[in-house]
């Protein structure tokens, strides 16, 4: 009688039949009747966050968590402004990407298809239950939605603006479900769907990727840590070095795209590291320094390898001096987590040779790592970043969200 | 002291990042020496073989397997051709697949790397040993071999025709690594391996695949069944139906992409089954019919959804007469592995919407099911078919063996 998670992913499932067929302009309408259902909802949405506000606060949930759950008229009319762009953007399902004629008269073709169902678990961010939704949506797929307990009153008032206008366009509700109840033992279960969920998203902390990636029996996309590096080449350009050092660091260090370590060459650490001491000095940045760095900062500590390991997300940084651009990628190779890592080097021998070195899923040449971000490299918009190799690695966009089948047409052709 | 799958990974792992740096030229050098030392060990590999053949026979195992396992010297020089002309492909690495200069001056590309260490777990064929190696060793991967105990003397004596050729052109002898024991216990271990091992791919029975899928911490291409569809359409051309039909079931029905079910529209049934019937008869080929064809075959029983279900890989067909169109498509996309669902059609509308309808990696029209595959696709050769959508849909080349990196090339630029 009760509510089963199974029932619900074989509903998404026959909602995915109906939800890949429908046309770029049914798909785009429906989009902006949610974007406008959203701003007409705001003032449930705001009482439904205000439960979950007073619920965090009783539970002394910190600062940061409920700054994360709040929801204002402002930042519900910037979720609907992002669903309005997931309108706009190129629809990938029917996309043809290859097309050979073969010798046999055979006509051999790829063309983009929607990935079926899909399912997203996250933590404590509203907002995460409009933007997964629209992304998978307009990608052609059905999605299954498992937000935090935290949220569960306003990812319930979200919700309901989608199925309004799923209804209103006679598509199927089971289209975009979320499940209605954030217990650990069916979000397990979710786990297993592997029949009718063809892939897992998770956003959250470590241990929510860790916990998921270790129980699915479904495809999961990763996102676990973002330790990025920016290594000063001994011919950099030490006013670009330092210009992205401080973008990179200071900007937005709460994000995955900050630096987390800061290589430098010896040849050039007696000129370039006072200049970084004074720049991180000046913003208050904690620095972990390995021997030959630390005489250059009045204030630091020694680093170790759990320094160089760290994905800090705050105003701290490991600063390390490096015999020479083989032992940064070393250092690199060994340390990074496969998100971002950049080098400055006026040197295009150099420059290049660290493109074929460093098989991380954004390689940057004298630019900030904070543009690794699917909208500043032109995705449109950005369901997740994975830094897993398969399927997709780095920022992903819709195109992430489909797969390719092989289409061959003849004329009666068979095989000898 | 003993044997290390964890260290024979990490060991990989390091020669992972020498291989994929490997010029294209070194990697078909390598490979043509491969090629040549496989025919010079041809008689120390016929020997191993023997091994393995003999206790195959003392253990009883069934005829098929042992000659999945007879290698002879025709079937070795087969072998060492193949790698030759794995050597002649193009080579996926450093493709730039996407190139595109943003406003703010910064040059985004994508560009195709390595995977990195790839694990094949196989079965009694040993030629896998060579072809797997091949192929992941092109595409720049390092490989770590798990093949069945029954070929494990052949397994390493065709081992050896490439560690030699490896020691030759001063790479990594962990480049490419056979599991010298072929313990189930190993195997466990070898799947939690996840911080060394990109992607897992298994070949063999559904158990090993299923086996495989339920224990792996590594990403998984999974290649569960052929359950291929041949709908004929009012519209058919029935002498186009019928050869594809015939070349379909067969001419190798032990082969994945071979029909398992023929789907007849109700308007052509009378016309169409007498002629199914003779040609099915006159290959001796078993038919489980539904109730509305059964009257049309001498010698039929009543199919069953297990049938429907069934891959048979031999002289076997379910066959089924459906109301129209739609009911031919909820047929399949019930009964349908993904692997190849075909329709004969003369109507060009219906055509074009049974490839909207159908979601399988391959989706074909008027052509046999049999083309359905790496070769004939021309995809160069084939490391195997994957019949879930994530990272690889269908027939996998080189291609498949790679990720795509992006690279972005500043010239000072900071996010504003």
């Amino acid at each position: 009688m009760g509510f089963s998670i199974h029932q619900m992913a074989i509903d998404a499932k026959k909602a995915s039949l109906q939800v890949a067929k429908l046309s770029s302009k049914t798909k785009n309408r429906v989009l902006c009747t949610i974007a406008e259902n959203l701003i007409a909802h705001t003032p449930k949405i705001l009482e439904a966050n205000h439960l979950d506000l007073e619920a965090a606060k009783h539970d002394d949930l910190p600062e940061a968590m409920i700054d994360r759950l709040l929801l204002t008229s402002e930042r519900i009319y910037d979720i609907s402004q992002a669903v309005k762009h997931i309108a706009s953007l190129p629809d990938p399902v029917g996309l043809i990407t290859k097309n050979n004629r073969l010798d046999n008269g055979l006509q051999v073709s790829k063309r983009r298809i929607p990935l079926g169902v899909i399912a997203m678990i996250y933590e404590s961010r509203p907002n995460v239950t409009i933007d997964a939704a629209a992304l998978c949506f307009k990608a052609g797929n059905a999605v299954v939605l498992r937000g935090g307990k935290e949220a569960i009153h306003s990812n319930k008032a979200l919700a309901e603006s989608i199925r309004q206008a799923l209804v209103q366009f006679d598509i199927d509700e089971a289209a975009v479900s979320l499940v209605p109840d954030p217990d650990r033992e069916i979000m397990n279960d979710l786990l297993t769907l592997s029949d009718d969920i063809d892939l897992l998203i998770p956003r959250g902390g470590e241990n929510l990727i860790k916990h998921v990636t270790q129980h699915s029996r479904i495809p999961v996309i990763q996102h676990y840590k973002g330790v990025c590096h920016l290594y000063v080449d001994k011919m950099a350009d030490q006013k670009k070095a330092l210009d992205i050092l401080q973008n990179g660091k200071v900007q937005r260090p709460g994000i995955c795209n900050a630096l987390e370590t800061l290589l430098v060459d010896q040849e050039i650490a007696d000129e370039f590291l006072p200049t970084v001491s004074s720049l991180l000095d000046s913003h208050n940045v904690k620095i972990h320094a390995c021997e030959r760095a630390l005489p250059h900062f009045a204030h630091a500590d020694l680093a170790t390898d759990l320094d160089y390991d760290a994905e800090y997300l705050s105003l701290e940084i490991a600063v390390k001096v490096v015999d020479n651009y083989q032992s940064a990628v070393n250092h690199i190779q060994r340390f990074s987590s496969g998100h971002t890592d950049v080098i400055v080097s006026q040197d295009i021998s150099t420059a290049n040779q660290f493109i074929q070195d460093i098989n991380s899923a954004v390689v940057m040449v004298n630019a900030s790592s904070r543009f690794s971000d699917g909208g500043e490299l032109r995705l449109g918009a950005e369901i997740g970043i994975s830094t897993s190799k398969l399927h997709a690695y780095g920022p992903m966009g819709l195109e992430s969200l489909t797969t390719e089948q092989f289409v061959v047409i003849g004329d009666g052709q068979i095989r000898h």
